[in-house]
């Protein structure tokens, strides 16, 4: 089977079912999208990545609003698509509006800009910033 | 002058001091960090850069720590030394504990991975997820 | 002509065609694939950039499929989509089957992880990883 | 605790030290190296690094050299200079030489560079290559 | 308003009407292009964005060319699809010809590649290029 | 022989002094930087390296200085610090004063910002700039 065709639910072994009805029931969704179907090629992949994923991005000493703009700032950054679409959509699922989307896309491009500042003019860190 | 060598009030013109003289004042400090001493080199930039970032980290339909956070994110994903120590520090000041930190930095690893899972796997983009 | 179309074997100059004629014979195909056909529009850069390749890729000290992989690794943290689907390819040609390509996607998304929370904890090197 | 010291086993609590002990049990050596003493303050990151870090890379499909070697094209890739330090020496560990790790260089450097021409030349990619 | 859809002239507020009139009559067009019209969508983001962009890129001890090819080698390295085609097509507006749009082609893959190589080797800062 | 080691001329074999002589009587200096003399370690890639930057930076479309600016530009792009230090250097011996630098690490940053705008917005490509 070809890794660049998507398993579906009805064609998928017993073990990649068992992880797609755990992400159906987490996330309260008919069916899951297109990641895990890809990743179901590798089922050993597949089972490890939701684990992590789940565990990762529950509430804790950070909400999950909090966590998913953190998500998305960083595939912007790495200018992931797929990744900047779905969460995307899954930061406005947990709550951000248009206003919290605007200054999110506003400090990660700064951030970016003095990042390379910061490299070409070789600046030194502050001993108060050193452990 | 050298690039590589900061640039201190006492020897700066005037309005570099002015630059130097809100951003002691807006964020409360005796003196400022190494960044800003080297940007001094091209005073046109280090005013920009102030003013836009002086703007953007302002609360407003995110808080001060969130922003920082999300900064944090951005300068760990890119790997740029200085930017991490410092905006470790501010983020802390702002009010990020351990195990926030500790959050932070999985979900920023996680992002990473499935950032390139997705690239791998050629994901298309799920309808749903589309503008 | 515009860079932003291919140049076809046909309406290639001749030292392009001595490029495109190595290409085939040394890879066993009919035509070369796109990359080459648009750096065609820079015969110098074509000729250097061929004559690199099929020095370094080569099989050596590493097998020509490893070769490969470790390309495939850093396109895909890169985020290259073309380099990513012909190095796909090449690597599938080379021998690549789904649960290699499955093992090397999951090394590439580890890595991309562990980067992340070296740079963010700041951690230094070990004495003995030390030249 | 500052996140910027190591945790040493000394000071553990008996969770880091399960994990500090598997490490040095699988790997056969005296005490983990400063990646794992740093991810200690958190400890859930710590125990799903290490479970996911050592499942993925034990010999499957991909023997431990290769894993190694893709390892660290990822890091050299991103510029964690941490990350390479400690895969060079874990590469050699598993047998990487001299010419192994020249070579497995140059091809890291030629897909660094092949990438930015494919994007820069905006090639579309072949439909040969297509899923 | 969905942010993924661009903001046209006529449905625009005020305060991105003015600085849609600026790009006009800056650069001599008679439509923005789709950048502004989604960066619309935050109007501060878009006024500062426009106004740093305005400022930075005149002409000034870098003319108006060299400043454009820089911006291409930034978009190409990293890999930003809508910006590799907006600064080819500034960087042509603005003299750039075949022959120097394939030398810079051919300076950004060498870059790439070596500041590969010089992290893989580990190359410690000659003392001549020492601040 | 360790690869963290550099390789001096007086310990270096005869192909390796040749690519030396060259670069030293190329670029009119004394000794060659640490840079060749760690890919020292791997002589055919020491050869090819030396070949292929010798013949992209040499004068032509554009001069030697644009060419060394816009290898700046990458190198702070991708953070490669020793590829900073070295290409600032040459940078500086090939004609560039302290107004350029700002002028240039103005636009390194604002199009590390404007790229991550350009991806986050998910702004579709403009007819007008399509091939």
């Amino acid at each position: 089977m070809s890794p660049h065709a998507p398993i579906e639910y009805r064609d998928a072994p017993a073990r990649v079912r068992a992880v797609f009805d755990d992400i159906k029931r987490t996330r309260q969704v008919e069916d899951v999208n297109n990641f895990w179907k890809y990743l179901a090629h590798d089922p050993a992949t597949l089972k490890r990545t939701w684990a992590s994923l789940k565990a990762i991005m529950a509430p804790g000493a950070l909400d999950a609003l909090t966590k998913e703009m953190i998500y998305l700032a960083v595939s912007v950054t790495n200018g992931c698509g797929y990744c900047i679409a779905s969460h995307s959509a899954a930061a406005r699922k947990a709550g951000m509006d248009e206003a919290m989307f605007g200054e999110l896309m506003a400090v990660v491009g700064m951030a970016n800009e003095t990042n390379r500042l910061a490299n070409g003019y070789r600046v030194p860190i502050d001993p108060a910033f050193e452990r």
